[in-house]
């Protein structure tokens, strides 16, 4: 078994420590929808680990039927943000994680389940760094397949806008806009 | 905007620091499929941290089609571990999470979709505090609705089954059994 060194680790809060990482907890309650994008590239350190976060996913049977594309080049991220109406933030976001998946006749709906899987794996691991993250769908599958070149039997799912946010920065929430716990968890039966 | 106090926090493998959690990336890495759990019970505390991971999820324009019935009596764990013939382990758990969600006529990937992200919200969760996890599918709908209660227009869409491991706690994974990354990842353009 792997052993990690112990070391000292200060906390502050996540806005300081983007480099760093914070604690899973804050990591989790600091995701947010972000759509607007600072001009601050991302490091590829930390593109990779993010990437990874989503590589690491569960799958069922761990078919993994995801594939991803970054792109970083702006001028490929204005092009992109074209394959959806309500994908604008695309084109402003520093980079942009697209899913590709397999073309199925069945089996869609595990396919869904585990791309969500990874997408929210990816999405928290930004959000340790304090980078921002946006889901946008994909309406135009032929402008996405001209831009991302993936091969025939696959589509793109969706996509995953990376950025830190223009304004304020990550940080946990204490009341997100969800339901309240209390209507949404049931003790022992519902 | 919420303040976090600074303060010093050592940094210790996870497996001895499942009361206070770990860094982002190590709970990410050290979330893998757990079937074998210890007699060691979840502490509510962490059963409602694992639960609100669940509810801060993002969903698709933040319609959160889930409700989460929570399973600690073991008689009930036993019996819920009916529903489906791979799901032996929970009744082998501390707690199990039934995700019950809307039947829907379509958008059935987009609520896929959205269960799995928060499946992993709450299993990253899980991992921060040591806690193991391993999804189970649900075949007899019909049982399942008889134990958990839920009314006739939702479903269970599926059950995570929490526990301490039997054996080996939960550590960052330096290789998971995954595609290679160089393989997953596209730069650019596929």
């Amino acid at each position: 078994m792997q052993r990690i060194r112990g070391r000292m680790q200060l906390y502050i809060p996540p806005a300081a420590t983007q480099d760093t990482g914070v604690e899973t907890w804050n990591a989790i309650r600091s995701r947010r929808d972000v759509r607007d994008f600072s001009e601050r590239p991302i490091d590829d350190d930390h593109l990779v680990r993010i990437l990874d976060a989503g590589r690491r996913a569960p799958s069922a049977r761990n078919w993994q039927p995801w594939d991803f594309v970054v792109v970083t080049d702006r001028a490929v991220l204005v092009e992109l943000a074209k394959v959806f109406g309500g994908a604008s933030h695309v084109g402003r976001s520093a980079a942009t994680i697209a899913l590709i998946a397999p073309i199925l006749q069945e089996g869609l709906e595990l396919e869904y389940f585990d791309l969500g899987q990874a997408t929210v794996s990816m999405m928290i691991a930004a959000a340790d760094l304090g980078i921002g993250s946006g889901h946008a769908a994909v309406a135009d599958q032929e402008l996405a397949r001209k831009i991302l070149g993936h091969p025939d039997d696959r589509f793109c799912a969706h996509l995953v806008p990376l950025g830190y946010p223009a304004t304020r920065p990550l940080f946990p929430m204490r009341r997100p806009r969800r339901r309240p716990f209390a209507e949404v968890v049931h003790r022992g039966r519902w």
